[in-house]
């Protein structure tokens, strides 16, 4: 096998491109960096995986965790220089391994069809960091599906991506979704909606958590609309104790999440 | 009052230099950008700002909230162009405000003399915006302090005090401490201490919370050494349900320190 060597290439350029969002719409792929996220492609999703990219190094070092998986699935494993790998990546160390990944994502009455008991729906969400960190929380959780509204970011962006640490392979994230009409069919399948908001009339603690429900969480500056707080069942507060005025977006969900989940109570 | 007109001037380029921490410990002083950081500032620890700078805009928007507060409490309050702005800033949309702040710390010693009950201790913590959103989830349950390891962040970096979002002027942040010695001084005072580790044997709600204690975050990529895990009382697993392999470590300081406030279990 010849390594790519020549950063230049129409090759390079194209998966460079993926970076940005109009190329990702026009190709319906995206980039995956780093041995964290390219190991749970090519674990959950190898029918999803075009392309990998490895430097000779990488080669070596995940020879097991993921080149031989890759092969085994009979995926494209290329070697490249370490120059292409940087002209392809949209961070500065991608730690010797890229892939491209074909964008596949359920639709939500695929995901209602499967009984869901714990999702979480975000609106309005720009921070990529905050979504990615959701979705992992969400799949830490053993939650069902994260919805995300139109309005929201492109969770294939790189910075997503890699903010999800894997876990975009891990469960269903069903995207491109008007929040209204969410709210409106969850509710027709019996899953009670719960705002996490400051504004919120109900503390954490004394939210009942046992039926199916959805976190509905609001953009990291200005919180849930007025609109979409009354559409939802109830608008839950998570408590400040301290002199601080709220919790990141991030955090608040982190914690709904691990109250749904049960583990902070007594067994 | 006239306003600041030169982005290359003496001042200017002073301000800005702060973003360097050589310069921060040489002048003991650090930057605060943007409102929320700047009105947490005023409010809570008045006699450490130096110099306050604002747009004429700022100076409209942030009249009542931050810029009477700072002229009643005798704060030099400078108006700047917006161009002076950004050259002193670090972020390219400080909002219009920026704050020159005197570093002031506690020692250990003080924060244990008030009989702390809950406590964070941050060792080799290397991302910024981990040690500034664990200092503002602090804040959020109320906890007594966060302690910071010599090897860690320096918490008066821009990030960082951009992700406290004025949390680091809500608690009593003691840096510089070494990991082994604040242990068994943590000991000795009888407050017991909790590593918080993927590789925990206890997991997160079986561990008793209602005595005095300390969560030891490690290092967002490899946790905690062996050494400190065994120096602690327990090491605490915060249980993962899904396929995911791990909480970043921002989540998982959230998620114990709910815990610890008590508020996710039914009263």
């Amino acid at each position: 096998m010849t390594a790519l060597t020549n950063p230049g290439s129409d090759r390079v350029r194209a998966v460079r491109g993926l970076a940005q969002r109009p190329v990702r719409k026009r190709t319906g792929r995206f980039l995956v960096e780093g041995p964290q996220g390219v190991r749970e492609a090519v674990r959950w999703a190898p029918e999803r995986v075009v392309d990998l990219y490895l430097t000779a190094d990488a080669m070596q070092r995940y020879a097991v965790d993921i080149v031989e998986p890759a092969r085994a699935a009979g995926l494209w494993v290329h070697e490249a220089t370490p120059e292409v790998l940087a002209a392809m990546a949209d961070t500065d160390a991608p730690q010797g391994l890229v892939g491209v990944v074909e964008r596949s994502e359920p639709t939500l009455a695929e995901v209602l069809s499967a009984g869901p008991r714990l999702l979480v729906l975000l609106t309005n969400v720009r921070d990529p960091g905050n979504a990615g960190t959701v979705i992992r929380g969400a799949d830490a959780v053993g939650a069902d599906g994260v919805l995300v509204s139109d309005s929201s970011v492109d969770v294939t962006s790189p910075k997503v991506v890699r903010s999800t640490a894997g876990s975009l392979f891990h469960l269903p994230v069903v995207t491109g979704l008007a929040t209204g009409v969410t709210l409106s069919t969850l509710a027709a399948h019996g899953i009670r909606t719960l705002a996490a908001d400051g504004a919120g009339t109900v503390d954490l603690p004394d939210v009942e958590l046992t039926g199916p429900h959805c976190w509905v969480m609001g953009n990291e500056a200005w919180g849930l609309p007025e609109r979409t707080r009354s559409a939802c069942d109830e608008v839950v507060r998570v408590p400040i104790h301290g002199k601080a005025e709220s919790l990141n977006l991030a955090m608040a969900a982190t914690v709904c999440l691990y109250a749904s989940a049960g583990v902070l109570r007594p067994r």
